[in-house]
């Protein structure tokens, strides 16, 4: 399996593990705006929307040009990256997850700055929207629509 | 697949097949509160949160106790039922698909009755939670947080 994902994506798998011991529900790779694609995406018990982007290495983040638009699309914001990433360099204002494929924890939690209503109703909806197309899509109890 | 599947699933399937035409996100056995469980749950572009019942015979509609409950969660409220179903025994301010295994469509609209902003809110955060946590359990990808 490990071979054909980007080292991002392996990341991403264990972080949702992670997200989920702290019961939040996962999906990765959303889009909440066209050009715009959040590595997790999670939503917790009470409705709270996570995102974590996902870093490999040094240059991995030094490229991201974008990440700062996502803050836009969740009440907490963090970067994920392995044991062996400079955290110095990532912005003290955003939060931290020590990952690898298998599992993570949070190093820093990220500062809550809550979404307003009208923006946490889309971003829900559309995670919503994503998760059952992409089960539809994938069922194997025998329920899918497109099988 | 179809010999593991209530008869009631398999119009369950049609029906997903059918909404998804409609351009809605669909889940089966959704349960919005504990006791209750809804056979299709459906989120459209929109937002609108369609309930479905799927009922395969005469008798399993009549003894059915619970579907008034259903219309609590829901902006419109369905029954799916077979083509040879005496749709005529259905309740006049409810909508009717008729659906089979394959597909199904809408013979009767079901008039639409708003869900309140915070049932709304709650409805869509446990569809999207729901949905997320099927999707990781049995994920192919390769990113399921389980495997």
């Amino acid at each position: 399996m490990a071979k054909d994902l980007a080292p991002g994506q392996l990341l991403a798998r264990g972080v949702m593990r992670c997200l989920m011991e702290h019961g939040f529900a996962c999906l990765p790779e959303v889009v909440p705006k066209p050009g715009l694609r959040v590595d997790v995406m999670a939503l917790g018990r009470k409705g709270e929307i996570w995102v974590v982007e996902c870093k490999s290495s040094r240059a991995d983040f030094t490229s991201d040009r974008k990440w700062q638009g996502y803050l836009a699309y969740a009440d907490r914001f963090f970067w994920a990256v392995e044991s062996d990433f400079p955290t110095e360099i990532l912005p003290v204002e955003t939060g931290v997850i020590l990952a690898d494929r298998f599992g993570g924890e949070i190093l820093r939690m990220a500062p809550e700055t809550k979404l307003a209503a009208a923006r946490r109703k889309l971003v829900t909806q559309g995670f919503a929207r994503t998760a059952a197309l992409r089960l539809a899509g994938q069922d194997p109890s025998g329920l899918s629509v497109f099988l």
